[in-house]
């Protein structure tokens, strides 16, 4: 029929619409609520083409990148979102998320089911260029958020320093500019009392 | 000195955290609150590249397409929100929107900063082929989810079927396919009393 691949791809945006609903652990700037995971993949995908230039790898394939940082959290439809510092949570976090990513990703038609699946799991596994450049953003956007917020959640969480560098250092295997730029506003945070020494 | 570009960039990033808290008049899916600009935008960026096979333009620039709908609402954390139908509104929208970009997008480095000005412009002028499809796929998300919250939005604002379909004919434009899809989902909403008949 002339709308049954169109209609899998309209059940698949509206499935999505669920993740303006998935909240994580960072505030926004403006201290009011706690960040959606849709508008944060936005902030992401926005920060990926302004920055592109401090990627490690100057071939950078920056649409894959924009890509994949628009998918990688709609799986948390399902599995919810794992904070960053949860040890326990952490332990089944990759199961949970591969049933997720099954579900959800296969409600599109077949072929597109298989490409976003692969974008997702490249993503994961942070091997490539641009697994590299999105892990980056997606750990320095939520440490501006944190900086910017006096380090409501660091201290709410009672996160040390070192925690905050061991989660945060592979910024460098993609881009070594934003790790120093990061290492500097995470001292910085210290200075200020937003973030506790250990 | 050596942050100098980046520290720009940075204060871009953490001023466009604002488009979080601009509001829309279009509901969750999940009818649980109005959608933000920020998701509204990740929506459409994600549509983009999986629906970019219905645009009119074999030779789409899918990656500017996306660039574009990521920041065609930065504007609105000045500028605010108006409802698309919402004639008074849409009066001074121009020139309200045109200082919020001549503020907003300069916070950039100057090559970057027109690039993002060059793209909402083109954006706004909805002449090129890129901007045809993004207004396409700006139209046809809020009709979904009216459509999915059994057109709540539409029956608080007392809008009609040929309201609808005037505002957003010009789908057609960027994406035929996509435009005889919405007219049938129309169609289908007056036949289940979510939209008015004139």
């Amino acid at each position: 029929m002339k709308f049954d691949e169109l209609q899998k791809q309209i059940n698949f945006i509206i499935e999505i619409d669920k993740l303006k609903s998935v909240y994580r652990q960072t505030l926004l700037t403006d201290n009011t609520r706690y960040e959606g995971d849709a508008e944060h993949s936005w902030h992401l995908a926005t920060m990926a083409f302004l920055l592109k230039d401090y990627s490690k790898d100057p071939n950078l394939d920056i649409l894959k990148v924009i890509k994949m940082v628009l998918i990688h959290d709609v799986v948390e439809i399902d599995a919810g979102d794992t904070y960053c510092y949860d040890v326990v949570g952490y332990e089944d976090k990759r199961e949970r998320e591969e049933k997720a990513a099954e579900r959800i990703f296969k409600i599109l038609p077949e072929k597109q089911a298989e490409e976003i699946l692969h974008l997702w799991e490249e993503f994961e596994e942070r091997k490539t260029s641009e697994a590299k450049f999105a892990a980056a953003l997606d750990r320095l956007q939520p440490v501006l958020n944190n900086y910017y917020t006096e380090g409501k959640s660091w201290i709410e969480h009672d996160i040390k320093v070192s925690q905050v560098i061991e989660r945060n250092k592979h910024i460098n295997d993609g881009a070594p500019l934003l790790w120093e730029y990061t290492l500097d506003l995470i001292n910085d945070a210290v200075k200020k009392g937003y973030l506790k020494e250990d």
